[in-house]
């Protein structure tokens, strides 16, 4: 029973998804099926859960009977912007005290504000939510946010919306390596093996919506990357092989029959 | 349905497996049926397939019937030598037609002699062979093997028993994009990311052994693996996204509510 | 005319060199002469320049006529630290403002604090320091640097002693785009090629230590660099030509004599 | 003083250039002497050295008093081509017997036909050239070539024009390992980092064409070229510090002063 725990409730399913980007909202249902996701993040400031009670509303397809969900601050730029909307997600999903944060530095990279984000996660975990946190691929950083007390930390492997998979693999090992609270690559995975190898480093899961939403098939792919990470996962588990530069042959070079 | 032809018959699997290196045969059987492999290739200088009356036969634990059994030449270093393994595979197997050719240059690098492996596989196909081939990752090579009437060529991704994974992923694209058989990575793979990118570059399949039976769980790497070339090849399928320095934010940059 | 300024200082040199990890004084002369730096960084907090009368000075081999002296808060884990570091460096060396700042968060990974290098940063341009500081390679921690006034901006390459070359190429193109003011690769860089890439990317210079000290042959490795360096830039202002999969012939295709 | 032997002589330059794509005659020739080449190849099928009498002779620019003439095969697909047109250029040379051999497989890679080239080589070496040959990265093709009589084994790095620089360093260092006649890496690169590789990884030099003359500014290439070269030489020769993940500080971390 392979699993892990968040905020009290366990979960099978490694991949965590988003909801932007679709076609249509039949899309990003199907897509969220077939990526076996049990956990699916939430725009709170671009995706009606409520706030705008004529339009349709998310939830009336990703069910939190089924689903959870899990509000985040995207686009927001300072701590006091995510804060207040963490607590909007809060008072639109009754109460419900699982968020992400995200703190943007700018429009264009769309990294992280690590110093803003310190803040914000100081006053959210203050205030009784359990805080999952996206932050750049700096182990200390990443360290201090789970002394903060946030309930995991999430480093990029790349850009939000770049594709280009892991740039630094040595730095999510070393969190992953210091890490007391589970870790999950956010931001930056492309296609499955991305997602593979952010699990054969070791990491918890893997949260992602381009790589999904932006592929010609979605929901092929969501299956894809639900494949790949449980690939990534197993093989972690199973210990590979160490490499070498040359090896014996596949079967044992004595013993030749003639 | 998603499957490949190799000599007439359809396969759904798309991982190949080897038989050596494990502690036994039972650990053999488990991590093969594990792996969902059809195809198990057998090193016929090394390997019981009848040859030795009195000893354990392989055939015993992975059934022809069951199997398609793929003689290979392994421990071959001229092409003499590995025209007449095919010659003996065949009698042991009833007439098979069907064999992994490669004709290996030396005990310490393991790759192929190319030259040689032209010589081998132009009698073994005129003898009405079915020729899987062995090569190394140059598509000038891998095309005149095809040319020559190989039914498959099989492409190095780094030396046997490496683990290294794919060297150079731009020779193994385009010995994809020029090929009319299908193109197989064989030897070097090294955990569950490898095969996935295998896949992800257009390959048909992967065939491994050390991968798998060198793991600390090889039981469990042969899940990873089967879920890793399956993950792989959706992606192909799907069409990834593209790669971009930076994009717009996972969820559009307009519309924000407040 | 290739130079770039620093405090009102032009330098022609672009590799700036430690002094730690040498067998002897007169082999960190020799080296730091084939190195033709003109800087020369200092860890306060371990080398004689003065603090200990009695001892051998450093300065006596490296003398602050023939080389700008830039003492280093090597060793400081605190803002606090590091500020008290740098004030005694300029006492010193009599009123000089020149400093290199970093601020370590811990002994394994030596990887900066950055939340504590802003402060220190802070503190001492306040105090009238001309600060050229060290950081990680987050394009938004440098950014903030920058406009906080150090006049210098250090990213790493990788961890300091690794010299594993720059891991994440891509975020140290996207600080030395952004920047006012020179970008310094600190860090990491074990080789020659390490060097060149850096200053292929756009940086202004790089500043190493250990990969000169801890080659087998130091002198020798610190010409490599300075012919690393010059070779990096002068490819970066030659503008390489672009990257293709295949390209015609190195001579053109047409016009074949016979 | 550190040289390299070529059929008896010895040369300082590493880096060996050709002489397509420049805009004119005049920056060919600067281009080439900021180079420091000291050995210069040309394309006997393309390039006028004397079979046109009336038309601008090369020899003129590129004097064979200052330079080693290298005719090459380029434009060659078959190796009854490239063997007569080694004897022209031999002809037109005066009897000048060294030829740097090449045989293409198609116009589109313009990767060698090894097969082709092993055939073209026996004939040259039995006809008294002096044969310097390029091929794949394989290791296997480079010793047969070296057995086979060739004076130099010339590796591409990338494909002819790419300036992929080192696609596979794995496969150049076993080359290099293997030799007992120089390994000369030619073809593919494209910076001066990726030359400075390429000599770090034991290559006796460096020969390439585009990467100077489809530079923005193929003087200053030229010169960051013959920098790269000198710095990847030295920097292996003086044996470069060892990689690891993390070390201790670049000054020793015992013995601070306060």
């Amino acid at each position: 029973d392979d699993s892990f725990v968040l905020a009290g409730v366990k979960y099978h399913s490694r991949l965590l998804v988003g909801t932007g980007k679709y076609k249509d909202m039949e899309e990003t249902r199907l897509a969220i099926e077939a990526s076996g996701a049990q956990i699916v993040t939430v725009a709170i400031r671009r995706t009606n859960i409520g706030q705008n009670p004529g339009e349709p509303n998310l939830l009336d397809v990703i069910s939190p009977d089924k689903y959870t969900i899990l509000p985040n601050t995207a686009g927001c730029y300072t701590a006091e912007d995510a804060v207040r909307t963490c607590r909007l997600g809060r008072e639109l999903l009754g109460g419900h005290k699982l968020v992400k944060l995200e703190v943007l530095a700018d429009q264009t990279t769309l990294f992280p504000d690590v110093a803003e984000t310190y803040i914000a996660a100081e006053l959210l975990v203050k205030d009784g939510f359990d805080v999952m946190v996206y932050t750049n691929d700096d182990p200390i950083a990443a360290k201090r946010l789970e002394e903060i007390g946030c309930i995991a930390v999430m480093p990029l492997a790349a850009p939000i919306g770049s594709g280009l998979g892991i740039r630094n693999p040595y730095n999510i090992l070393t969190i992953v390596e210091n890490a007391k609270v589970p870790i999950l690559v956010d931001a930056g995975v492309g296609t499955a093996s991305d997602a593979a190898i952010a699990m054969e480093l070791g990491c918890d899961g893997v949260l992602m919506n381009t790589a999904i939403a932006a592929a010609k098939n979605p929901i092929l792919m969501a299956s894809a990357m639900r494949k790949g990470i449980e690939a990534g996962r197993e093989a972690f588990l199973a210990g590979r092989m160490p490499r070498k530069r040359f090896a014996s042959a596949s079967s044992p070079i004595d013993g030749l029959f003639f």
